[in-house]
This record gives structure tokens, C-alpha cells and sequence, in this order.
């Protein structure tokens, strides 16, 4: 071993005694007299003394290195003279009495501190300088944490965690598959698994009543932003339960991760529809880390049988509107003419859309002053700030127009307006779970159904009837978990009866035979005995970056790809050999 | 919950209590006055008891549920009348009360008992079914504890688990990767990885310092009997280290595991040279659950500088062989003529290709009569008994020929008199290192050195000037961790130093640039700072069956695939889309 001890261990309580530690180069200083060098490992920083007098050479050696140079060094702890409370061996240093160069470095191209000058393509490219960083090393630390924890939890409950194949087949609903081509079976594909879903079913089938993984899965889409072609879940499945199981085995899941891993102590869950969250939040994902929850001015009659308006005709774009809504900003009455603009500005934003944005101040004399006044009277505008509940100082903004749009786009609206407000800490959590999904959903340009979360979802049992005459209207037993707005985790309870599960196919399109093809294996497993069962999926990669404060997955991923889906530090993918190809048959 | 208990829960402690278990139908048994019903789960069996004079309509009910059915149960725990020792819960059993048929199951294909009557084929496309059966899913089970004992220890020994990529990139040196045609940079390829091998030593110049992963693997190879495709390794890599660490670190795995997962104390690992595997067991992972080790009457000259002999000139076939070499199986001295047919048929099978098989009996009166005996006298055939350690009972097994052949020859049959003698049982363990590899192997056929490791081994630090003058007595800092005659895992470590990983890459064919275009990005970061590092790679799937005693690997993966790589159960590989075809530029 080239060490004793590691850079992050030793303390005043060493001293005396002669140890040898191996690390980093972290920074140098020169002093005359003297020089002393930070060393860095993975567990700390350790200060290294060089005296010119007791030993120049050594001295004079010590000072040839140069950043990220690999050191060996022996030694004795002694106590600093000038000791640094920041650190956890800011106590002592090392007399350095023999040193080695086990390695050399190159100027790194960019520097190794919390606060890099590197850009995000430099840091990909050299990923192995960047995890080097403390920050990103934590990120990957944490994620370690994590998955330990997670396995303390579900081992403690029962769980077996089981390996599912990675070369399994490919099925077109979905999302597309990355495919592998078979050299031994020519002309045909594996293809890389978006989720293990058919397999942990399978394990219910087969009697292993609780299972869990975390699995990398694959998913061949353009990426955005924040999505990997590879990603990692916590993947589980449980027999005999039914959906408040479900919520309940998971919840204490994550309750256990903020407790253990942050020391953080989560109330029970909200459960919230998703009837509710659309009708209040615009959104199946709400941020519940504040209110400013909507208000219905005008409600669009599909949910009210009729509709419902406090809004006396007037103003053509409110007369002509499915729905008028708003929200109301706690202390905003003051916002400026320009900050208004913005804010109209953010909603006709193309990926937002929306036409435009009303608003109304209560000013502090409870006077209101609007952009729609020449339309409304104030005792009109009163209605409205009492539904509001907006007092003097608040601002309310309002928008009007097809209902889901413009649910779509006040959530939009209201999430900005919680940045602005600064109620939307990254250190602080709000957890909850929606509920009650819809089964089904209607894609127009497919002009046909889609499962909302997968073919295997079970509707709710009170709802089956539904599925002969309103698809539309048929719930799920479907749950997702949020946390500050994102989607964590998400899951349902599956469907066991194989002529249901044949049905939910005939639903979606696919003929007897394309199921057959497909899905045979699980609906034939469903003849011999399947128990109910259900399950939940988690991406570990979102959940990380929540846990660790930041937005993007990609800092707690040790090698991540940028958005064309390449590895920019192995340069991935890459031309493969026309033998390789040629034995492919491709 | 559709249980407030399972199978295998209940107690004598629990009578009186009101319960509810849900299972399927493992047995059902008609007594006319009584039904009784086998209810399993995971975690045990529980008997069911349905009285007709009590309930008669329950128990009619009952009577109709075939094998397999998943029942639902609710009733009173009460004593058994006639106790079952074998079962924990084999003292009580349900009056049941209420009863509900979750699923119908059609009669299964084979029996779901622990001697099934389901072929491999069979069991394989229903492995629903086959996990259901006790034997396999211990496997299973036992397999989880593995995984969970083996992150319990390295976790305390302060490795990280990072998860490195699936999707990287293809490198020609090694086994044939799996490949995965990029959408998105059309013409390029993804390749899986046969190992992470390159990303732990990229952890390593990162500053990890000890990182693992349990995590699958891909090797696209023709697949002989007990191979899959993908697999299973535990993949671990330590900074700051020289072999000796590494030995002992993952020594203590191992035992970690025997103890854990199996209660057994395992003595300190002996260490063992390659060169002394080779001359005295003819194999690189020699079965030392039995000694039987090589004497050789004829050593071959290159060991020993010049030939050693006890063999008189006589018999061309030894006079002719570069080596004469056997082993003393005890108390055999009565084989039969037919015995010892077998064993010469044995040794000449195509697999084996030795030419012949010399023996010679140690009778009763230490009087000896060989095979031979036509062209050695008594006395020179008491000079083998001797260094045979042979005593009156044994029996002498002799083979001649070019040594490396011969040796592998013998070793062959040395297995199979350890298997006949009873020598190898599964349930007892011999662990050891092989140590001391040779860095380098020259391939005849294609002309060339290749490394018996991997490119990344470092040579001896002593054995370094042998580069320039005699590749094949370069030593690697190489090991290889054997239990009973099986490789669970091996490693090294590795080269740090960028000017020996090129000339490495030199000596194995690479021109600068091809080292370069493939493993720039390793050479690369070696640049910047890399610390002296070392890891080791064991075969979960293989450590497991080792563990559990069986021979197939096969058995303790949840879905294998077949030896033509299928999945038999999902039908993968298969064809896929033409649309799909297109868009991958295929």
C-alpha cells in the first residue's frame, strides 16, 4: 500500500507518528523558507511541509512539481502553527522526511477547484480531471449513498433483487429501442430494454412476490436537455397488493432516503388527483412547494356539466373563452410596467403560446386596477379579487382560452412566478403523490388510443364498465410521486386477467395476432396462475439531482452523454470494421 | 394487502389467531370428510383445512381449484392434528372460513416440484413456471445474498459504486463485441462493454480510489455449454496499491461470503506461481480439493536447463518424449482391465487427444506390474513407485509427449480420477491464488503476442528489461483467485505510466495511431496525474453456482438465454421493423 493513512484521517491526536499518505498535488506555496503543498485524495486535503533548512533537497525536489503531480510522501504529524478550522486536518501537517514523484502531470486544461473555468464540453471531454472536483465527486458519493440506502430499505422489506436481461426483444409501443444485431441468429435483434417491465411481471408470475433492481434502461429518442439514451431506475414490483400498498411500501422509501442520506424527516405523503392537480396546478407534476394554487373565473362546462362564470359579458376574449383563469401573486401590486411585459412575454414565448396575460393589482387603498378595465367595473373586479383571495399589495394574473392549453400555460406562469418569488428552494422538498390517472389518452394525429402509462396498467375496477362505452372517462389505478415539481417515480397496479389484458390490446390497436407476437409470453403466463400485482419505477438519476440541489442529471452520472447522445471522451459512437459489419450481415 | 400473513409465517404461537393468506395451490388432498390444500409462496407452505361437515359449500369450492390456482383465504389458525416436522409451519394449519380464487391456472407443463419432470427446453420457455419450483428460486435467493454480502463488505472497506456506461465503443482487441447502430450519428456504432475494464482505471486517474460495480457485461462469442452472453461480473479497481493489497482485500471477500452467505470459515488463500500450477497440476486453476499432484520421471529441458531423467532408454514412445509425467491414484492398484480401458479411451477422446495411457499397479507384496513391463525391469519401476510416493494399492498413471500437451492431457485425467475417487465434492471448498502469469502469449496462427490478461497488466517491475530481450518470460503482476479447479475471478495491475501502456500496445501489433484512434482517451489521462492502481474482476453468475453447489451457471440467472443465444421464453433475438431498419440506416 502507498499509504498509511489517507489525506482526510489524520488529526491532532496523530500526532507524532510517522505516516505516509499518497495523493494529488492540490496546490503549492513557496515561501522561502519554507514550502508547503496541499495533498488530495478522495477523502481530504492534508498539508505537506518542506523545510529548506532541515532539507533542501527535499525542499528544492517539492517544488518542481506542479499541479495534479502524483506524490508518496513519509512523514511525521506535527501541530500547525497557523491552523485551519476549515478543514478537518486543518490541525496538523506533515514534516515530510521522504517523497516520491509516483506520477507527473500535465497543466491540466482546466482548473481542479469547486469553481472551475471549465466549460461543460472541456469537462465531458476530460470527465476523469472533472470528477476529480469536489462537487462532482460528491454528486457521485451521494448517488452511492443512495443506492446503498435504497437496498437497506428494500432488502429489509423482502425485496430480492433480481437481474433481468439486457438482450431481450424489441416491441414497437414505446418509445423507440436501441437494437442490437445477432450474429449467431442473422437478420435478427435484440433489443435493449426501456424498462423491465415484462420480465418483473413475469417474476411475480413466477413467485418472487417482491423484487427490485436498480437498471440501467435504453431509450433511442432525441434528446433533450436532460435525458440520457442510458438511465438508471429503482425498479419494483410486489404480489398480492393493492394500490395504497403500493403508496405506502414507497413512501417509506422515501422517507427512509431523506432521513438516512439528507437527515431530513418527511411528513406523511399528500395524495392528490389527478383531477385535482390539473384543475388547480395546470400540471400532473405540481410544485407544491408553494400555493398560489388557480382560481376559476370561468369554468370550461366539461367538468361542471355546465358553466359556471363570475364574468358579466364584455370582453370578447374572456366571452369567447372555454375557461378564464388565474392565479394570485402574494405582494406583486407593485410590479413595474416593464415587469408585466416580461411576463407577458414569458406566456407568448413559443413553447409556452399562449395570446396574452390579464392582470388586476389590489392596490393598498383596496382600489383595483387592471389592463381589462375599460370591459369590467371595479364591483366586478372586487368579485373577482375576493374568489382571488387577494388582498391590497397582490397582483392577479389571469389567462383565457381553450382549457387545456390554458391550464397548460398559467402552470407555466405560476412556476415562473414561484422562481421570481424565490418559493422554490432546492433545499427545501415537498413530496407527493397524483393519483387516479386517466387509463387512456387520444393522440389526433394517430387518431387513435394510447396508454397514458403502459399496456399493463390496470384500470380502476369501478371504471371497467367505461371501457366499453367512454374510453376517455376510464381511471387507472396508476400513481406517480412528486417532489418539487418533478416526477420521480411512478407506477400502477397491473392487469392479471389474461382476456383484460387481450382487451387493453384490442383497445390500442393491435391485432389478436400483433399482441400474440409481441406480448404472447406474458399473456400465455397469465394462464398459469398469475397473482395481482403492482409496482413503481424510479429514475435514480432525477432523484440524485434532487437529492443533491441541482437541475441537471447529468452532474450525478460519472460519464454521461451530451445531447447528440455521443461520449465526447471516448468519442462514442464510433465506425466499427467492415469484418465486424460483414459478420452481422449488415 | 391480500394477505395479513405469508406461507411461511406461522407458528403454534400464532393458534387462535384470525389470518389471511393468499398462495397458489401446491397440493390438494380429498379425505371425503375433510379437503385439505398445500397454499405456497415465496416464503413457505401452509395447510389449508376445509370441513365439509362445517362448510360443505366452501369445501366443494375448494375441490374444484386445480394446481397452481391462486387462492385467497381467510380463517382461524388451529393445531394439526398430525404434526409435519419437515415444515416450519408443519404444527398448525387454517380452518378456513373464506375463500376467494384470485386466478385460474391451466395445469402447468411440468410439475412445479422439486424433481421436476420438465426438460431444459421446457423448463427454459416456461422459466415463469421453473422459478416457482423450490431449487430455483434458492438459486435466486441465494444469489441476492451474495450480491447483498458482497456490498456490505466493500462498502465498509470504502468502495464507491459508480455505474459506469453501457453504450460505449468498440475496440477490436479481445473477444467480438455486441453492437448497437446509432440513429442519430448514422454509419456509427455503440458497442457493449465486455468489461468496464477502461472506465475503472478512468475512476482510478479520477481519484475514486476504490470503486466496484456489480454490473452485466457482453461478449458476442460462439457460446460453448456453460456461457451466456451477457453476464454478471463484480468488477472492482483500488488506487495506491501493489498486489499484495489487492490479494488480501479481496481474500477477504471471499471469506466474507463463505461465512455470510454459507457459515463456512475459509483458511488464509495459498498463494501458487503459475509455473508451479503448470508443472504440478498441468493447469492454470488447478482443483485442489485433492492433491494428486504431477511427478515427473522425465523432465522437460527448458525447465530445467538440461533434461532430467529416471527413465532408462527402451520404450521409443518415452525415449521420444519431451516429457514422461504422472500421477498415484490411491488405493486404485485393483482397477479392472475394463477400468483401465475406460481411462485410456478417456485420455484419447478427440477433446483430450493424448496418444496413450501407461499404467502401473502397486500390488499387495509391493511386487509391481506396469503396463511397461516389457521394457523396464523391477527395480526401475520401484524407483517410480518411490518418487510416486506409491505404496502397496496404488496405481500409477503415465503419460509422455510435448510437455505442454502432455500436461494438459494429464491434468484432464487427473480431474477424472478425483471425480471417480469421490475427491471433488461440491460442498467442500479449496480456495488459492495463481500468481506470477506470463505478461504475454504468442498466437501461431496469426503470428503475433497477445496479452494473457489484458493490454492494461503491468509487467514485474523486474521482468520490465525482458521486453527488449525475451518477451515470453515476462512475469505479469497478474493473479487469478481458483476455487475448486473453477477461475472465480482474476485481475492485475495495471500499467499507469503512458510511455509503457504505448510500447504494451506496440509489442501487441497496435501502429501508434490505432493506439491512439482506440485508446487515446486512457493514454490520454495517464498524462494527468494517474496513480499507481489495480483491481480484479469475479464472475458473479459463476461464484453463485459455485456457492450453491451446482455446476451450471445457468440455474442461478433468472432468464438465460439458450447456446444459440435465444431466449426461448420471449423469442429474442427476432425480427424487427422495416421503418426501424430504415431509420438505423440498416
Amino acid at each position: 500500500m502507498h499509504r498509511s493513512h489517507t489525506c482526510g484521517e489524520l488529526r491532532i491526536s496523530d500526532i507524532n507518528k510517522t505516516v505516509t499518505l499518497s495523493g494529488w498535488l492540490q496546490k503549492s506555496r513557496d515561501l522561502g523558507g519554507m514550502t508547503f503543498i496541499d495533498l488530495r485524495d478522495r477523502y481530504g486535503i492534508t498539508q505537506l511541509a518542506f523545510n529548506m533548512e532541515s532539507n533542501a533537497a527535499l525542499c528544492e525536489q517539492a517544488r518542481k512539481c506542479g499541479r495534479e503531480y502524483v506524490l508518496k510522501v513519509s512523514g511525521n504529524v506535527i501541530e500547525r502553527s497557523s491552523k485551519n478550522t476549515n478543514l478537518p486536518t486543518g490541525e496538523i501537517e506533515i514534516e515530510v522526511t521522504a517523497f516520491e514523484v509516483l506520477n507527473e502531470a500535465q497543466t491540466p486544461p482546466f482548473t481542479i477547484e469547486d469553481n472551475t473555468d471549465g466549460g461543460d464540453d472541456l469537462r465531458m471531454k476530460y470527465r476523469y480531471l472533472d470528477i476529480r472536483r469536489t462537487p462532482v465527486r460528491n454528486n457521485l458519493l451521494l448517488r452511492h449513498k443512495m443506492s446503498q440506502q435504497t437496498r437497506v430499505y428494500l432488502d429489509a422489506q423482502q425485496f430480492t433483487e433480481v437481474e433481468t436481461p439486457v438482450l431481450i426483444k424489441s416491441t414497437p409501443e414505446g418509445a423507440r429501442d436501441f437494437v442490437v444485431p445477432s450474429r449467431m441468429n442473422q437478420g435478427q435483434f435484440y433489443a435493449l430494454p426501456q424498462s423491465p417491465q415484462t420480465f418483473k411481471q413475469l417474476l411475480m408470475v413466477a413467485g418472487m412476490d417482491r423484487y427490485y433492481q436498480i437498471v440501467k434502461c435504453f431509450r433511442d429518442e432525441d434528446l433533450r436537455a436532460d435525458r440520457q439514451p442510458e438511465f438508471t431506475q429503482i425498479d419494483c414490483e410486489m404480489s398480492f397488493v393493492e394500490q395504497e400498498d403500493i403508496l405506502n411500501m414507497f413512501e417509506g422509501l422515501v422517507k427512509h432516503l431523506f432521513k438516512t442520506v439528507m437527515g431530513i424527516d418527511i411528513k406523511e405523503l399528500p395524495r392528490m388527483s389527478y383531477a385535482h392537480a390539473a384543475k388547480f396546478y395546470g400540471n400532473d407534476k405540481p410544485d407544491t412547494r408553494f400555493e398560489m394554487t388557480f382560481v376559476e373565473l370561468k369554468s370550461a362546462p366539461v367538468e361542471t356539466l355546465h358553466a359556471t362564470s363570475i364574468i358579466p359579458a364584455g370582453f370578447p376574449v374572456f366571452d369567447n373563452a372555454e375557461l378564464v383563469v388565474g392565479i394570485c401573486a402574494k405582494g406583486c401590486a407593485e410590479y413595474t410596467r416593464k415587469q408585466l411585459d416580461e411576463l407577458t412575454d414569458f406566456v407568448k414565448r413559443p413553447q409556452i403560446g399562449a395570446t396574452g396575460l390579464v392582470y388586476a393589482r389590489v392596490n393598498a387603498d383596496g382600489t383595483i386596477k387592471s389592463s381589462v378595465d375599460k370591459f369590467y367595473d371595479e364591483a366586478t373586479l372586487k368579485t373577482w379579487a375576493e374568489k382571488f383571495d387577494a388582498e391590497p399589495g397582490d397582483l392577479m394574473l389571469i389567462m383565457a382560452g381553450q382549457a387545456d392549453k390554458t391550464r397548460k400555460a398559467l402552470s407555466e406562469l405560476r412556476l415562473e412566478m414561484g422562481t421570481r418569488l424565490g418559493l422554490r428552494n432546492n433545499n427545501s422538498y415537498s413530496c407527493l403523490w397524483v393519483t387516479d390517472f386517466p387509463l387512456l389518452e387520444f393522440n389526433e394525429e394517430e387518431n387513435r388510443w394510447f396508454a397514458m402509462h403502459h399496456p399493463f396498467t390496470a384500470p380502476k375496477p369501478e371504471d371497467i364498465p367505461l371501457l366499453e362505452t367512454n374510453l376517455g372517462a376510464v381511471r387507472a389505478n396508476a400513481y406517480d410521486m412528486v417532489i418539487n415539481g418533478v416526477e420521480v417515480g411512478g407506477g400502477s397496479i397491473r392487469i392479471f386477467n389474461k382476456d383484460l389484458q387481450a382487451k387493453m390490446f384490442n383497445i390500442l390497436g393491435f391485432t389478436a395476432e400483433e399482441a400474440q407476437a409481441q406480448f404472447g409470453f406474458l399473456m400465455n403466463a397469465f394462464e398459469y396462475g398469475a397473482p395481482p400485482h403492482g409496482g413503481i419505477a424510479f429514475g435514480f438519476d432525477r432523484l440524485c439531482s434532487l437529492f443533491g440541489g441541482e437541475n441537471s442529471i447529468r452532474d450525478f452520472i460519472a460519464f454521461p452523454k451530451n445531447n447528440s447522445g455521443r461520449d465526447v471522451m471516448i468519442d462514442a459512437p464510433s465506425e466499427i470494421d467492415t469484418k465486424q459489419k460483414k459478420e452481422l450481415g449488415l
